[in-house]
């Protein structure tokens, strides 16, 4: 009998796996995964649980890979919630909870997915599924602590299919080949106090900040890559504190996040803000001291053969030919991509993060489907 | 016989007058005046106590006005200090204590030389000492409140000499006849919140802020005037207090305060800020909140008669003779010249407001000289 996406992700709406919880998601799939006769690992890291499962033989020279998260962020406002957020309730067309989009369906609809086909359909190779619980925490030890265990123990995917939400409207619209780069870089301004009325005895680290964070944002930074928007520089925040308006403050602070694309580098941009830093220095006599940290550099699955496999089997089961974009903020793809081709493609994920997150039924069902006739076609 | 100015600075120190307190200061100095023949009155305001004290008749035709204050600003950290704050101890050539600067000297000194003219050679006219009790505080009810009763009694000063500290290195080589305006202003920039990644959904009041910031500080405001130092304006605090990367803040804000000359008027600047605002608003999207407020405008007693008889005196006394200067803060002259020609003349003020505040006692001596002589001459 075949597995019942839905069914499952109602399942693992009510296992309340707020990251890094378990809460009983992983278990689960072990279960149901084990049953389908995919040999699983835990592979937990710092208190941190993932899953590993693989059905077929290591080193299989085909081996399709899906990835995933079961665990989920806070409900927020539990008040504020039409229905039980760890309830997992169809209700009409839809089925509500925290991880209905975001990604409990996800992972239903691959689990589901891969169980069938490997009972159908026994391909010449091997499917693994390498499921985290930390994806929407910290990351440190969730799909790395995977893709470490496997580099140690020799097991590697041929490619593999990241289930996150990918679509903006209508299944099947968008699907992600590669994630900008995100760094944020926190300048401290040190300058010299004074008097507001004698500037000229002191040295104002706001103006300094004014003056660099005004040529950072003058300009863009480009205008798009062949697979890639442009990349964006946002001031997040500044802060002083000074609440004498007599004073010159002696010091102030900025952060300032990147989204990159790949005309550029975390290093070159930090180059390139390095320069800036000089720049003000220099003109101004302050001390800038910058610290950047980089979330991860922007890559990209040209498209070719695994890309064109994906969203043909999309527009066969959606009839919507998907966009291959690089749009949208992080995900662990871009840990994946240093291992072997990732993309990512899975439902529209309006509701994600929000007060009633939740999914149209069906959605879930043609996720599977979609999945599934991934796999025939890699395997065929 | 002569009064004392030093043992009248001691024992004025010895009053805790910190603002608003009256500490005895002003009803010491409404005892010496009135038995040296000044008719006192209490013009208190709102709490506020001030002084007013008139010798010779209700509207001569030359009144020769003296305008100080007896409160001072909190002594601090008092255990910092080498000696009683208020202890008034005079120490080989120096007198110690909160005020032995700012300005217990000051008003010691004029009342001192007031009170020996007026004995000694009575002058055809009348000599007016209006001293409050809230010159460090909010000023509201101060020297307004005894300038307001003034007016309401029909009481006028010809000329006024404020005798706060004015000499940068030493006695006589500055005197004041006039101040810059001071004016803040406080922005309130509402944007639109939203995810770093995707900055065209959302408004960055931070962005708009830089705009805004560095239209304002890109040129000096003018390269100074006949009688003044250049204007400034100095952004003294910016704020946010946004605490995640990849958030756009909905909401910025920040302060400046502008130092200006008589080229402007607080009118003016708001005028310009204001036409800034409009265009940043336009090219970004945002709304700008702005509040001003006016500390006061800019004056100038320009040389001339009264001006030329102080610098005069001041050379005569002390052998230097005084850059007439428009530098530094506020002062209670911002009130006076509303109603008289005033400038102003005191000691070296190298410790006011600081901890182990103290004065050589020959500059209090030397100080009741020159206004002793101030007096002669006026009245000649």
């Amino acid at each position: 009998m075949p597995v019942d996406p839905v069914a499952l992700t109602a399942e693992l709406i009510r296992c309340p796996s707020v990251t890094p919880a378990e809460g009983g998601a992983l278990r689960l799939l072990e279960g149901l995964l084990t049953g389908a006769g995919f040999n699983c690992t835990r592979v937990d890291r710092n208190g941190v649980p993932n899953l590993f499962a693989r059905w077929g033989a290591k080193g299989a020279a085909r081996t399709f890979g899906f990835n995933g998260h079961t665990d989920v962020v806070p409900v927020g406002d539990a008040a504020a919630w039409s229905r039980d957020p760890f309830g997992g309730e169809i209700v009409g067309a839809e089925i509500w909870g925290r991880g209905a989009t975001d990604m409990k369906s996800g992972v239903a609809a691959f689990a589901a997915a891969a169980c069938d086909f490997v009972r159908q359909t026994p391909p010449d190779g091997a499917v693994i599924l390498t499921i985290t619980g930390d994806e929407e925490g910290p990351g440190k030890d969730g799909t790395v602590a995977l893709l470490d265990w496997m580099a140690a123990q020799g097991e590697a995917m041929s490619v593999c299919l990241v289930g996150e939400p990918t679509c903006p409207e209508v299944l099947g619209d968008m699907m992600k080949i590669g994630r900008r780069g995100s760094m944020t870089a926190f300048f401290t301004v040190q300058g010299v106090q004074g008097h507001s009325a004698y500037p000229h005895r002191a040295k104002n680290p706001l103006h300094a900040l004014v003056s660099l964070l005004g040529r950072l944002t003058a300009e863009p930074l480009d205008g798009g890559t062949e697979h890639f928007d442009a990349s964006t520089l946002q001031v997040t925040t500044i802060d002083c504190g000074n609440p004498a308006n007599n004073v010159i403050p002696a010091k102030a602070g900025a952060t300032v996040n990147i989204r990159f694309n790949d005309a550029h580098s975390s290093a070159s941009l930090t180059e390139r803000l390095q320069a800036e830093v000089a720049r003000v220095e220099a003109e101004t006599g302050v001390t800038v001291e910058m610290r950047v940290e980089v979330s991860g550099e922007s890559f990209v699955t040209p498209p070719g053969a695994f890309v064109r496999l994906v969203a043909a089997a999309v527009e066969a089961e959606t009839g919507v030919v998907p966009a291959l974009s690089t749009s949208g903020g992080t995900s662990d793809a871009r840990f994946v991509k240093d291992h072997c081709p990732v993309v990512e493609f899975g439902l529209v994920g309006k509701t994600m993060h929000q007060v009633d997150e939740r999914v149209e039924v069906a959605q879930i069902h043609a996720l599977k489907a979609v999945y599934a006739r991934i796999l025939q076609e890699y395997f065929a």
